[in-house]
């Protein structure tokens, strides 16, 4: 079964397009479970326990569990293991190295860990993406656009996609006509550019993008360029502020589909007393209808078109 | 101390600026020493014990230990507590995410690992990599044009750094020269856009670069660009194909100094026998000798100037 197969499954059991993640801080968690790597494992328990009739997908965020060394390590692996079989796994680790290093992280999470999906970076190119893209049945999530404040550092810079047109031996007015075409044609923000080359890339049917729920309008342009069968995984709602009507609308396909709206802080860290399963599965419950009812709207508004 | 004096310290010792990746493969490492991640840590203290007095820095590569799981974490650990105090640890994790989780990576590797320096991915921008910058005594290698070469897919892309002037209302031909003007003044590389960044970014004055071997011409701009205080580091020799002299050239600042070149695969795999110790420490030995006299020929150079 591929990554896609294995989401929607899980989607349309759940009803949801709710992906928990699952980004524990030791400081965050509630007291009374303890401290250390023991506590962190019986708080993801707890969140998984408290939510896996509401997601399409766990994410648990690799430099969480990084920051406690080798122990964090056995949290995660145990964390994955706990997770139901039917819901795929999304290991947020946003590698991107050459190609036998790319290699290396590729068997770390599929092989070891057993993820269904991850996170890379495309700043090093096709051939540091192609190991992950190898495996089939995985889902590959390209970062793209992503939600923090200065994504527009590099992504949203505008590159030339063509040469420069040669301005020798031409009229002033044909050059004027020539410049102003080449521009229309030739410019693309970086973050598009990573678009397409990840449909270009797509070989195997398994890349995704990932694209935060802070830029919805370019959100919903993305979409449109790489239509309607491949998964976006959307951070930013909660915490970062990202608006969650426009993430679904903008990001899921015509269907209502495939957009799959990440929340982390926002639902893990929603109590912090004795009753904080009960407080997470209230307000993942209230995220997982409200994005689900947003998806249904899109749908029913294609099929009145 | 700073990592730059700790650096600087560790090349005059050892008269070399050979930085040795541990990037050790289960499947490549001598047959005698076993199998599984004691074998990699016994081979890894062989490394070191034979090259302690020929490297200015180890680098090890995390991907190689992440796929073996906690345990490779482990194993990552014991091998940077071998490395001898005055040898700085440039931890290879080409990270980059989010403020909070770039905040748990960088925890990972100075806090837990201990390491001198950590490689990053600034495909996020700034605030990905703030949250390492600030620890002011740590080196942060910002990935600028890398080894392989694919790198032309988003790092050789040219991007426009101002905005498009306005044609409208002008001549044909003051639009001509508006153009030619703006094009002179306003492309740039990605990778020279991230160069200028990193400069920008060094108020800490503790920001380095990863420039491959791989692309000299590239690498003697990007040195020129960022003067001669900022260290750069080089993979690409060896196994993958790049020129040393032109690395060492090209790379290092005026005084000869501050190209870190990195091998790998070229030197921790010299042997696979009983004699491989013997082996790595004289491959090692060419290594840093033909490297240490390709910088001395360039101060030299600057010196009868």
């Amino acid at each position: 079964m591929t990554f896609v197969e294995k989401l929607s499954r899980a989607a349309e059991k759940n009803k949801s397009w709710l992906c928990v993640g699952l980004d524990p801080d030791t400081s965050r968690i509630p007291q009374h479970l303890g401290s250390g790597s023991d506590a962190i494992l019986k708080f993801n328990k707890a969140v998984i326990e408290s939510t896996a009739d509401l997601v399409c997908a766990y994410k648990p965020n690799s430099a969480f569990y990084e920051s406690l060394g080798a122990d964090g390590m056995r949290v995660l692996s145990e964390t994955i293991k706990a997770i139901p079989d039917h819901i795929p796994v999304i290991m947020d680790f946003k590698r991107g190295d050459i190609g036998n290093t790319a290699a290396m992280y590729a068997r770390s999470a599929f092989e070891y860990y057993g993820a269904d999906a991850v996170t890379v970076n495309p700043y090093l190119g096709f051939d540091s993406l192609e190991p992950f893209l190898k495996y089939r049945d995985k889902g590959i999530f390209i970062l793209c656009l992503t939600s923090n404040q200065s994504s527009a550092d590099i992504q949203k810079q505008i590159i030339l996609i063509d040469e420069i047109p040669s301005l020798e031996n031409i009229s002033p007015q044909a050059k004027a006509k020539t410049i102003a075409e080449f521009f229309k044609c030739s410019s693309l923000t970086v973050y598009t550019h990573i678009a397409r080359l990840a449909m270009q890339w797509n070989d195997n049917g398994n890349a995704g993008l990932v694209v935060g729920a802070t830029s919805p309008a370019e959100l919903e342009k993305i979409r449109s360029l790489v239509g309607n069968d491949m998964p976006i995984l959307i951070p930013g709602v909660g915490a970062q502020g990202g608006d969650l009507q426009n993430a679904v609308k903008s990001g899921s396909n015509t269907e209502g589909n495939l957009a799959i709206v990440n929340v982390s802080r926002g639902i893990i860290y929603s109590g912090g007393g004795e009753s904080f399963k009960e407080d997470i599965r209230q307000n993942a419950k209230s995220y997982k209808e409200a994005i689900y009812d947003f998806s249904i709207q899109k749908r029913k508004i294609r099929n009145m078109e």
